[in-house]
């Protein structure tokens, strides 16, 4: 840690402040500049000692070195994490593609999409059954049985099932269901519920909050990994930005920023970082280029009846399309899908 | 809802839009410009009709008109919502002053500030027992035995509580002995919590989330007027913008905003809005002079000291200074505080 | 143009407003709804009616339906511009490729990094001779001689020479020596430059201001447009969020985005829009996946040793290396590069 | 400037830097830390000097001590610089309010105008004659004869005259006219511009740029400054984020976080800051109340048929009412209005 001091700081100020860097157990280092003078700490730094430093008025700023995060690290971990579940691998070479409707909307729809899905390439089937939404008046999902038709359609179709989880009490109902459970992007920094998906031992599919910072990010997936649950899949999905045009502005420089931090599996979600159904192909081969280890894709057999997401979700058609495209690159950069 | 057609959309497609907004119970006024056709549809409008027509392949966008909110609106109920619990009151000319620890850390800790507070002026007592925090490895509340200690402070001083509750399944405790719950920034999309916080009758403070528009703070809001607690203050926290000069960027604009839309009483967090203490004096004032209703400012006996957010807390005498500006501000212009 | 009356207005109010369109040559059509009434009102619109809208007190909003720019729209011109100077040709499903240093530092270093992007696949050469930066204390660039310089490696290689061109009275010397003038992100609404480069016959490259608007970046292409050079490249660099990992945020989303509403070109400049060299390789691959017609890429012999952007800048190994792998993107699209 | 080490950085690594940092004239001190070694380097720091290290494979991060601008900082002068030119005083105590139009618009309106906004207690006169505008097919002003009503209010009023200068070419014919050059928002990092303004000596009004950080404003201001003229006007206008509810984001915590910085006076305009008249009023007070030496607000005699930004612009009453509050709170904190 960096403690910057204000400038004409005196000795009896230096002093004070090594001695309490001291008793909080770091080895302080003097450095006397022209005109500031700043202490580096070694040693291992305890909770709190950051903001008491900051806190302190003869403190300009502290500079940490050192991530916060520490399972979801690269310098812990080398190898790729592989996240594999039934019909989904993620990660190490294999990209995954999620595909499904953005909620479940009866029995034969389920099953109809997921057959299309898989035909077109889809390697899981994506489908909420509890529905966070902005309003209170729209439609919250089928929720139970929501989950006993994406089962159903797992039966029929050998695909693994990704589906969201909303609130801690639910993890339990969701995992008896679920192949994969999804934190949505509203509920990155829902302490609880990450603790919950956590304790239990499926894959948890992490949505990257909306202003939420890679540390933020990868904190929120250590909530999870600190837990024991070592499966975590990343999901990029868009961030608010000052940008209009698109629903959610789509930062694919994340993915090979996050590569070289984490060594969990990274996708994209194309559908939502965008919200317009005619961009989702190029962005879709955007991320395979930049190295995604997979895609979840919002896909339905006629959008414009879809009850939720309608203008950003694809026909079958459309994802088949999109995913030989991917096909392609992924194939010329050596990647299999 | 208007409907904007593509360029050189043809009878055909006008005729199939027409038919489609009838058959949803709408009635399509159709006019033809030189260069685009639009689509007026009055009457009540379903869950589900604007996705539908964004999705429509000749649709090229669709304006909606009515904000999605209802209890929460202006147009709902005229007079402004007064919030009154024990010591608190805010809202309708009144301006609450909320103030105390960002973590409550002990029992000797929490009386003295509750007392120092007071004596500078609060009207409220805030702390936090259970706190979010985006670290799992940060100090994450003194829990349960944190709440018995605010209502030990609020006995000694007759200071109502507010403290945050994190998850639907504390709902119960917390209202056990809070006044008034807070909703925290992370959570104010976390619908199950809302809705938990809407069923039982103690005052809730909901703060906005750092990128959460107007409108979805309002349908947040609404979640829990939905549930039957029309008690709800909302909080402008700051929202995360490209500025790093402060922690947020504080939007005060909101205020006067919310005050057109909305009968909920507004309170302001300048601790948290700028993240430096040295700011929050002129904040608050600024809070006060743009008719904000309350402030919840964080103070603690030796800032220096606090187990969180130390950076942006102030201490006694720079809290009760801060309370005189503003009591300055309220008198000029005609508020009690 | 839609107008929105506030709630409850009475029928004098839509009397007067629906004259004053006609006073304005245009037709109204009032839409009764049962909480609002909307006028909407066709025909030509003449300068500052919105805003005069926009400012009656009984009018809610205005909701503008066109989009204000006119030569730059591909409802103007529906084939793609392609953009042909020298040895760069950009649009049409060539993918143009402009490399170089940051700043020209000298003639052995220019002629010596010209060679070298040339071999690596290079069809033009970057270099900048006017520097815009930040800080006044900071390297403004080798000026006239610079452009000297560029043009001799021009000579030397072969290679079309772009360079930025800061004020209007710059423009006639930068306009002798260089093929193609760049707006840098700085200038993006620097009107009078706008008009100086579109007053001349050589080709342009439009950076994207970091906090620009599509519509606002499409108008700055409008202002040159207008004064009858059509020969635009526009270019996405990086936008301004709160993300602080990366320099700026790269909206990839921008390139498919654009090309539905423009027939101009449009490049990527990976480097800025990453600030971080080891994310330009991935980021240039995507930006070739999601249809970009071009790059614009920083490459330095040492990028340590580099005057200016030295974090952002490849050395030549990197920046080959990064070409092919866009060459194979680009293979497997069916594009040539 | 600190910099941080990759991990697991061997002796040569560190040997080869701290010879390097020698041989640029600055002393090295070496840290080893149970994780990271990190290099603290003291002394003057050349130009390129950071970008060269960020640039080296084996440094992870460097970390800037120093604020870059120096002549604006507070460390250089600690009294505010006080601007008064005509009857315009600005700073040390005394608010200064410049108000009018957003544009020029005839002989008649211009006088009339001047006129009411000083029967209101403006202090100063603003008006554009050359305007910024986003679109080439919008009003772009008067141009010179704008600037001549402008002296000829001046005469008829003794209002000091604040107008708006685009291009180097034009501040000769500008500072002619005008008592205070404006330099607006989309011009803040025109660099050529600055240092024009920069070379004659009539006071400039600098308007920070809608996504500048702090510091690049100050870098802006140090432009100028640098070239001699010393009179410089900090001016807050609202920054570009999320937010689509006003047009832009008037973030007012940095008037007290410049008051820290820079000596420089800082004014603030709520009229752009928020877009939307009814919100300028407590904006203005807002800005009073923390801290601010000056207000810029647009007033016209009927908004609505204003030729640009009706929607922003109070009529005189409401302007006159404004500036009665501001007295209010002026007056309780101590300040003259």
């Amino acid at each position: 840690m960096i403690i910057v001091l204000k400038p004409l700081s005196n000795q009896s100020t230096i002093d004070r402040l090594t001695r309490r860097l001291e008793e909080l157990g770091m080895k302080p280092h003097v450095i006397v500049g022209v005109e500031r003078t700043v202490i580096a700490a070694t040693g291992k730094e305890q909770e709190g000692t950051q903001a008491e430093l900051e806190g302190d008025t003869d403190v300009e700023k502290v500079l940490p070195i050192l991530a916060p995060y520490k399972i979801a690290s690269r310098e812990t971990r080398k190898e790729p994490t592989v996240v594999q579940t039934g019909s989904l691998t993620i990660g190490g070479g294999t990209i995954g593609v999620i595909a499904g409707p953005c909620s479940v909307e009866g029995e034969a729809e389920i099953l109809e999409i997921a057959r299309l899905v898989k035909a077109a390439g889809a390697t899981a089937l994506r489908g909420g059954a509890f529905k966070p939404r902005t309003s209170p008046y729209a439609f919250q999902g089928m929720k139970e049985r929501g989950l006993e038709l994406l089962a159903a359609a797992r039966e029929a179709t050998g695909l693994a099932v990704v589906t969201e989880v909303m609130t801690p009490h639910h993890v339990e109902l969701v995992a008896r269901y679920a192949d994969v459970l999804q934190i949505g992007a509203r509920n990155m920094q829902n302490y609880h519920l990450l603790q919950a998906v956590g304790e239990q031992r499926k894959p948890v599919l992490l949505k990257r909050g909306p202003s939420a910072t890679i540390e933020e990010f990868l904190l929120a997936a250590e909530y999870i990994l600190d837990q024991g649950n070592l499966q975590v899949i990343l999901c990029e999905r868009g961030i608010r930005t000052f940008e209009t045009h698109t629903r959610f502005t789509l930062p694919l420089a994340t993915v090979p920023y996050l590569r070289e931090k984490t060594h969990l599996p990274i996708v994209v979600d194309p559908s939502h970082g965008t919200g317009i159904a005619s961009l989702v192909p190029s962005m879709s081969a955007a991320s395979v280029a930049c190295g995604a280890d997979g895609l979840i894709i919002e896909v339905h057999q006629n959008p414009a009846k879809a009850v939720s997401d309608a203008a950003q979700t694809l026909n079958p058609a459309q994802f088949e399309a999109t995913l030989a495209t991917c096909r392609k690159v992924a194939t010329a950069l050596g990647k299999s899908m």
